[in-house]
């Protein structure tokens, strides 16, 4: 995985942070200023938290305003751009191009065929050539990435090795189709993979199929495990957790969840080790060599 | 993929249908008996139809109640069994086990555990032990297998032929874990992967995803594709494709489907047909080499 090298300290100047959705890119923003680095917030309308956004300088831009970002993050004197947060893949429809975003229509439309991969290298090609530069949220703040070894109390046991070594075994062949970085494995049988639905969606999938009676596997069982797509441009879509993930597991009866170590984003930390404490799973970081 | 001989002639003895739901076991029935040999339907309480049953020589028994079976088949001279129609794998406490399945009862929660082909192989061992030789349908009723070429007037397009490739070849990547004989690839983005929930609900699950905008590709676009696993035993779990199945595609906003000709099964062809055309969808059979 090549990166250009990031300046990280405050003179490679302002941070431009785009902001989904959830409470990761404030994890972010706090963890950049706590490096010594100014941080300039572009908030995307309908998706950003308004309330927590009031504590940091930033702006407001609704999805296709590409051309009001350019001209903003160029004023505010910033180059490296993170983009974070959750953002379902928006409609087309739903997207209003201003001018500059209109005139890269054509390519936008483009780009939001084929998988995610696709889309983020059309993305990241866009944005290099109005004079930006994409980096990963991990690379200006590494403390919000995934460390080996268990959030909270509870640890994985040979069965749940088993049905984790399964689910990354299955990841990694299906990544070259740019699809799924999550499954959920039970007793060595695969119970869901994760495509467009997202995860939050599939682990409820997982709760309605136990309650129903149609997944005979005991509750208690089975792990959610996630990892980055092999070929996947590591620099804006690490796989992410937060306690939702953590809530959504146990709903759907699992014991647990396992992540690879340094490469998946997790959002609050603490709170996610208390939410498994007090929901009983496990939440483990497997080495990257794990899963290869 | 060896398979035993099997003798289609009325020397054979009987036929045992042990029925599932939905039109597939009438299907196969009407078929051998087309072909002169007798059949005795064995149908499952809570899912075989009750009222289609009446035009066959039939039993009924509960899930498992595996000793009834033996001695009712054992004495209508059936040695041929095929298992077919819809079934959804049970909760294990809502079987209602005979002295028999009793006394195979650590074996048969040894078998629930894992994929599905580790339950087929579990249960082809037991009916073998019994005296029983497990048939697949297609072999007593080839008639029921699809055919090369359409069902219906549509015809795919240049993209639905890539989306269909793209997701056979996802399928034949997948098929070691044991898992998904479907998946739905549209503008060459796999958007759902089939695992325990069924394709039904997963093709549910694409429709309520466009609904809420959170698929951005266009109506009438993207391919269910369906396959046999690679190492799946044919004999009892070919994939299969009914009316309902066209129904649940076009509510998903799917231009067509695809399966693998010769090794897929479909109820009630010319009904295929007729809903294909209804609702303008494509129903596919592709050549076996083109899935490898």
């Amino acid at each position: 995985m090549s990166e250009p090298a990031v300046d990280h300290t405050a003179d490679g100047g302002p941070l431009a942070i785009i902001c989904g959705g959830g409470s990761l890119p404030f994890a972010v923003a706090d963890a950049v200023r706590k490096r010594g680095r100014r941080v300039v917030l572009f908030a995307i309308r309908g998706w950003a938290d308004p309330k927590r956004l009031e504590a940091y300088p930033h702006h407001w831009a609704a999805l296709g305003q590409f051309g009001t970002f350019c001209r903003l993050a160029h004023r505010e004197g910033c180059r490296d751009v993170v983009f974070i947060g959750s953002i379902v893949r928006p409609a087309i429809w739903r997207i209003r191009p201003d001018f500059k975003t209109l005139r890269l229509l054509p390519r936008v439309l483009g780009i939001f065929r084929g998988g995610d991969d696709h889309l983020l290298k059309g993305v990241t090609a866009i944005f290099e050539e109005h004079g930006f530069r994409l980096v990963g949220a991990h690379a200006v703040a590494p403390e919000i990435l995934m460390p080996e070894g268990t959030l909270g109390r509870e640890r994985p046991s040979d069965r749940d090795h088993a049905d984790i070594a399964k689910g990354l075994a299955l990841l990694n062949a299906s990544s070259p189709f740019d699809v799924g970085q999550a499954v959920v494995v039970a007793d060595a049988r695969v119970l869901a993979i994760e495509a467009a639905e997202g995860t939050d969606c599939m682990l409820a999938r997982i709760a309605e199929l136990r309650q129903s009676g149609r997944i005979a596997v005991a509750s208690g069982r089975g792990v959610l495990v996630k990892a980055a797509k092999r070929d996947q441009d590591r620099r804006f879509d690490l796989p992410s957790i937060g306690p939702q993930t953590v809530e959504g597991a146990a709903r759907a009866g699992l014991a647990g969840i396992a992540v690879v170590a340094g490469s998946t984003i997790v959002a609050e930390p603490e709170r996610i080790g208390a939410t498994a404490d007090r929901a009983r799973l496990f939440v483990l970081g497997v080495r990257e060599q794990a899963a290869e």
